[in-house]
């Protein structure tokens, strides 16, 4: 995709500290760190976001990512790891090709998850039903 | 791990409100909904995190999470979705048994990435080379 920073990025057009490459992904540093050491592990093909990224890659970009987090945590940049995609805008997902936040986390950085209301009688079971794979 | 509440639900020793299960992975509503239509999906055999868990059972949970994910969509019961490991305590982590929280988006939710400080100069690039894998 021509006007696709990543994909920019992955063609060498724009310079990114890259900790990690081979022929399906690419990792670099995030410019916007929410922590040091904050990595996004990216498709070399351009896929928009995690729903329309083959399985195959999935699986190529959550074991790079499983690798750099490790190293992550022995390396002390964090004292835990989280691993996040956002698949859409209203996520958070601003570049439309698909990526894996690898946030290193320190206590009281500020980033919490938070909960929402609890179900309603019955609507649990609707909404299960609704989902089931086949 | 006989303490396990995600093993016992495994086992079905605790009930919920299963949306998918084969031999490797079992995904289920979480009890404390970001938004309603949370799914959590679980490997079948107790693994600490993300970090700890083998290459092949990322594969099938990144893999299963994806149908659930598209499914959430077409339902309509986000309009967008947060996909999130937490690996260790001060990453959020609850429960010690790999989990991949599958989030549905609504507008104005209130769940924000958030940054932190951007890098000093040197910085990035010092970090790069402690990062950058064999």
């Amino acid at each position: 995709m021509p006007d696709c920073i990543f994909c920019k990025i992955v063609k060498g057009k724009i310079p990114a500290n890259k900790v990690y490459e081979d022929d399906k992904v690419l990792a670099f540093l995030d410019i916007k760190p929410v922590n040091p050491g904050h990595v996004l592990v990216v498709s070399k093909d351009h896929d928009l976001d995690l729903i329309s990224t083959p399985d195959e890659l999935l699986c190529s970009i959550i074991t790079v990512a499983k690798r750099i987090g490790k190293k992550i945590l022995e390396l002390g940049l964090g004292e835990a790891i989280t691993f996040t995609f956002n698949n859409g805008r209203v996520a958070g997902q601003v570049v439309d090709h698909v990526h894996l936040h690898i946030m290193p986390r320190i206590s009281g950085d500020g980033y919490e998850l938070w909960h929402g209301r609890e179900y309603l009688s019955g609507e649990a079971e609707k909404i299960t039903n609704l989902l089931k794979l086949e």
